[in-house]
């Protein structure tokens, strides 16, 4: 019972401090009568989520004490910023991390103060808030983030409260299946706390509206045993919940001996808790209208504003506090010590914990090639080998994502030490399933992303393999994550953590057998908007110029890192040490490719992605065959950062160096992997651009050949050769002959797609005439 | 129980025609042993699933014809591809549609040919589909679909088949609590049928794995009535499904009147049913290796080969088809008749359906302005009033979807007129929720999207108003949908929908309060690109071009409509003949914001976006005022496709027009909405391109104050007046002094909103002199 009065002591405290950084410019402590010039001119936050956060993060300190569990807190209703916030000041961490924030009066005032303030924190639960590793913004992805959090863990409980809004998202609906996929004994536990408040913005939420019984059966359907606590009288509330919390807890102790089910919270509140029951004769308490500011007018309205001193006083600072601001000792001996806070843990601030993976040489599974342009290999699969020892060197801190597309990426090897995690039942036909497996597969992108970030976001590693049309799904996913690394960035205390890695395969170029849908390169425009800082996008043209870039990602923190490389056979362009220096340099001049010599070229062939590398090589090949005179360069950009101005990016080329290579006034014929248009915003601010002509994918496509597919979006060969000759000027009745031999050599392979249903030739088909 | 073995024909003639497509170029009807030139050199397709969506074609049409009930279907599992269009064959609306591909030997032949054969049809479900809605390619939104083709089609069920790789996405997820916004009366019925097959591509399903009893539960607690049909044996589950889909039609019947709860089905069958058992000594059916194409050695292995026509023989095709290739009576007497058969469903082409709305004119909506840049109105308000009017006058046709922000994009006076769909309990503290609400509100992207796109698919219109930011949640649907358009396009019997209409409103300028993961204008990024002539994209700056630019969009077809607009008071600039004139144009100059006269301005000022256009109209006010001998020419672009060429955009302007415009040789400043570097990517073939400067969102916010926002991402008035001295040469010293009184206005202003938590100006604060 003391104890249960020191819970709601701690309660009050966060409520009161809650409310405080919603309202308060001044006067803290409420040593004067609430005045006008104490309020904030704008009042920016949101009221209804909190005192449930709140709520929680107290009953959850009392079994870290108790059981001296770890554990870390992710608030899906991250708008409940001022809750998070209040809770790290009432932890001391807050002050760790912000002196001038200190743990009294004046620490509070500027706690208050900045709270959505010009110059403050953010709103939302931000990388600026201790102990978080998830953003308050864009919803949905609170399960994910947690689970992500928990496996490899086996230690922690990731404590996760879902709102009723976010749970009507689709990511967070299919993140419940997620405990099919954890394992009792290497990994920790995820804790959801449902929280019924019962309205969105504006509406009521679909689960506090289904009578409970569907509710409950829809968790035990998702296969939880769930716990009810719902009231909204305080007093019953704290025993309840601390009731059920021990009962919880020994479920959890209990399933990781491997009995039972997976225990999950149902907390019913009112919405905005605590807060004013009614407003200008209007419900607030329990309704839609608590959600952000409960009351609005409080610097004009004196009625307002003594609403507003009554509402704080009815928390009791005097009791909460001492008379220098700091929380007095009844409340500071409810919160757990050191890196026990939830909001002091190091697996919130990830880069902490985060050791460097153990990396076997990448130089030993190069692929041997005596001269350029032969082989083939199939990229992904030698990435594959690579991999797999990685995920051998490193059992416990690296783990491949996926929608069940690892083994059709081709990436296959891995399953030569590793399984796919799975934690329901199996048949004789499955292959390579097991409890802890390295490789991480359900048919949700959103997943994937989700749980790779906090795990990342905790202090590991992994890479992403995806379909390219379909990685669109996590656009927004990623965009949130981009922005975490931006906004980390600039918060010492932010440790570095490893780099987001997506590994695109099954590209446009290669969907040709599953058609149009299939066929989309626009997430590197998506990802190219966000800062350069954190971005980088990779097109290797080969199996070793992957391996070279895999392992500088893997190595690389902070960053998301997209690769683009297919799992088709592809020519072996580079030897190890070429391919290492290529990757160095991020772009060249293939010399056995070109014959410029040391002259100025009469064109410039140049090429990102594989398939528009080998489609360029093929044009270099038949100019150099039916126009020897013509001086060509051919160039190969694996690192596509490198086009810009290095005022726009770190990895930009002076404009010097752009020059030399592309030169000022000779035609470039660019064949890109993705939308043309991205070359040119890349470049358009280079001297040779106005001779730029860039060649991509412009949106045609069906269920055809791979290289009808080319055709149909003109990066082919034959395309590349008119292109030449229609730029470059001067060349004659040869070229003009040559031209129209490519026109027909297109229609010819046209007309034979069309009858025999193959191609008349392949795409890596050409013979190099050195 | 010869019902029964009629529909077993029909089923055994659909997964004849199933595996013929997938295999065969020739002998169609196996009237001489299978030989290698029979085979398709390149086996493309999706044998898997198949089988079981045959098997709801086959008993489904049992239902249509024995209770007169229009139907259409929709096949998550979209990249069975064969099923569907061997279902349109044996219905003759294939036949009808494609009068080459006939009823008999010649059309069978190239029935098998073209699919996923090189000019020919797709390998998944997809436009050239007759009866489809859905495309068969990314998966999660086949539910989605089904409640928006449902949604005002009272006499309506749409059957959905779900596969369970499907169930695992987030929006397939979320997608079944979509029953509590149907209503029983006004709404048609959605009966899932989630297929069980148990694999995924080399997976098993989460769902096939979890516990009957957690099944039973997951769909119980998500509202429904789940029901199960699970064997093997084809006699038996014939019997099973017939009797299953009589009792669930009578609840379907009972719910409609108001009692019990919406069935569902749960069908359990081997993945690849009926195909090979075993090939090479591994099992084949009822595991992941009939995912695709079970034998894949048919024209090299002479066993397989045989293998091949053993299996196609099982199906006994001499019981099936005529000599003539023709399906036998029996079949044929399964079939529903004209468009009762869902290969033919006028709903499934939704533009055979589609009238036009009924819309009140726009004009008598306008914001009167004596002079231009008075006011202020905010947009999305008045927009609101013309909302609801169109609610008015199109009570069954026309929904506003959003996630829950309808009231907060001040779109509220809708509510005056409908209310919220809602078809859950409600609390006396509710605001407008009603079963057959016009609005439909869900806190999921994914969900509205979806809602939306059935709902136009079937023929009818929408509007979908979201915070720019989150709206990328969907980029990859709209990618979809896009594409869906793009190939919908070039089908003559498909018919022109609405377009799909995006209001984004709380944009990246306005959520200072939010703070950084709420600011991301970057779907116009993903939205460009798709063929242009699908894509458009608006920006109107006051109410009236909202208005204008509005009423277009309700009345277009077969387009995806961007538009932006704010929810914050603006200036109104335009009157409404002028908002119609400037919005017709696409762009235009103000004259009465610039001085340049007749002549030849120093300097350009352009603008697209509410926000940016005020810091442009008060930058050219501060410039008359400082440096009226500057002759500054102001326009403000509402269609951003007018900025391209005319060869890249239907709606591109010359480059007469455009030098006309915006001068060769004068500097441009151009302040953007969105991220800058659009604007090059649209204009960097234009003349002027070289002296063009763009201001935009560079990925600078926090949670700050409006002006603020403009000031980090240097959009804001004094920085574009410093942009203009940076760029006009020869403006001496006056300028010069200018230049620093505004960098000094710069300094003050963030002062005093640092010190205030306040903007020292409204963005809308100036006075102009006319």
């Amino acid at each position: 019972m003391d104890e249960l009065k020191s819970i709601d002591a701690y309660w009050r405290a966060a409520n009161y401090l809650s409310v405080g950084q919603i309202y308060l410019l001044a006067n803290p402590l409420l040593t004067e009568t609430l005045a006008p010039e104490h309020i904030k001119p704008r009042l920016l936050g949101h009221w209804g989520t909190t005192p449930g956060l709140n709520f929680c993060f107290a009953h959850l300190n009392r079994v870290i004490c108790q059981r001296g569990q770890d554990m870390i807190y992710i608030a899906g209703p991250g708008h409940g910023g001022p809750a998070a916030v209040a809770h790290a000041w009432l932890e001391g961490s807050y002050s760790e991390k912000y002196p001038d924030v200190s743990q009294d009066t004046i620490g509070m005032q500027r706690l208050f103060r900045q709270f959505s303030f010009p110059g403050g924190i953010p709103s939302h639960v931000a990388p600026e808030t201790p102990g978080s590793i998830h953003e308050g913004g864009e919803l949905g992805y609170a399960l994910a983030h947690a689970y992500g959090a928990a496996f490899d863990n086996p230690e922690l409980v990731v404590a996760c409260v879902v709102g009723d809004g976010e749970a009507e998202t689709g990511p967070l609906a299919a993140s419940w299946h997620s405990n099919k996929f954890l394992d009792r004994q290497r990994d920790g536990i995820v804790l959801p706390i449902l929280h019924l408040n019962g309205y969105k913005i504006a509406n009521p939420t679909v689960l506090a509206r289904i009578p409970e019984e569907e509710l409950v059966k829809l968790f035990e359907g998702y296969g939880y045993r769930p716990h009810i606590v719902a009231g909204e009288e305080p007093e019953a509330m704290h025993l309840l919940m601390a009731e059920t919390l021990d009962r919880v807890f020994d479920e959890i102790a209990d399933y990781k001996q491997g009995e039972g089910r997976l225990p999950m919270i149902v907390l019913r509140t009112p919405k905005g808790w605590t807060g004013p029951r009614e407003v200008d004769g209007l419900p607030v308490e329990g309704t839609w209208r608590s959600h952000q500011v409960p009351l609005a007018g409080v610097r004009d309205n004196p009625a307002h504003l003594a609403m507003l001193e009554e509402w704080m006083r009815s928390y009791r600072p005097e009791e909460l506090f001492d008379g220098d601001g700091r929380p007095v000792a009844e409340i500071l001996e409810t919160v757990p010590q050191g890196p026990r806070r939830m909001s002091a843990s190091p697996h919130a601030n990830g880069g902490e914990l985060l050791r460097p993976l153990a990396l076997p040489d990448f130089r030993g599974y190069a692929v041997e090639l005596k001269s350029p342009a032969t082989g083939p290999s199939e990229p992904t699969r030698v990435l594959g080998a690579f991999l797999r020892d990685v995920i051998t060197a490193n059992p416990t801190d690296f783990r491949v994502m996926g929608p069940d597309e690892t083994a059709s990426n081709r990436l296959s090897p891995v399953f030569d030490v590793t399984s796919r995690a799975w934690n329901a039942a199996t048949l004789p036909t499955d292959d390579h399933l097991a409890a802890g497996g390295r490789v991480m597969e359900v048919l949700s992108e959103h997943l994937c992303q989700g749980w790779l970030e906090g795990y990342l976001l905790t202090g590991r590693h992994g890479l992403f393999n995806c379909y390219e049309a379909f990685i669109h799904i996590v656009d927004a996913m990623f965009n949130q994550h981009a922005k975490w690394l931006e906004a980390s960035r600039r918060i010492p205390w932010r440790r570095p953590v490893a780099s987001l890695n997506y590994l695109l395969s099954s590209h446009v170029w290669r969907q040709d057998h599953n058609g149009f849908s299939h066929q989309d390169p626009g997430f590197l425009d998506v990802v190219m908007n966000k800062k350069a800082e954190v971005v980088r996008v990779y097109l290797p043209p080969d199996a070793n110029t992957l391996l070279s870039v895999a392992d500088h990602c893997l190595r690389s923190r902070d960053y998301v890192n997209v690769v683009v490389a297919g799992k088709q056979p592809v020519l072996d362009l580079f030897t190890m040490e070429q391919a290492i220096a290529h990757c160095t340099r991020g772009l060249g001049i293939l010399d056995w490719a070109s014959n410029d010599g040391d002259a100025d070229p009469d064109v410039v062939l140049a090429c990102a992605g594989d398939v528009p590398t080998l489609e360029t090589l093929a044009a270099a090949a038949l100019l150099r065959e039916h126009l020897p005179e013509l001086k060509v360069r051919v160039i190969n950009i694996v690192d596509l950062m490198r086009l810009q101005p290095p005022s726009e990016h770190p990895h930009g080329m002076s404009d010097a160096e752009f020059d030399a290579l592309f030169t000022t006034d000779r035609p470039i014929i660019f064949n890109f992997h993705g939308y043309p248009w991205l070359i040119h915003r890349l470049t358009y601010r280079r001297h040779g651009h106005d001779n730029l002509h860039v060649r991509g994918y412009k949106e045609e496509g069906t269920t055809t050949t791979p290289f009808d597919m080319a055709m149909l979006n003109d990066i082919d060969r034959y395309h590349l050769v008119m292109d030449v000759i229609d730029q470059v000027p001067g060349l004659g009745s040869r070229a003009a002959h040559l031209r129209q031999r490519m026109a027909d050599a297109r229609q010819r392979a046209r007309a034979h797609t069309r009858e025999y249903g193959e191609d008349p030739i392949e795409i890596r088909d050409w013979t190099w005439r050195q």
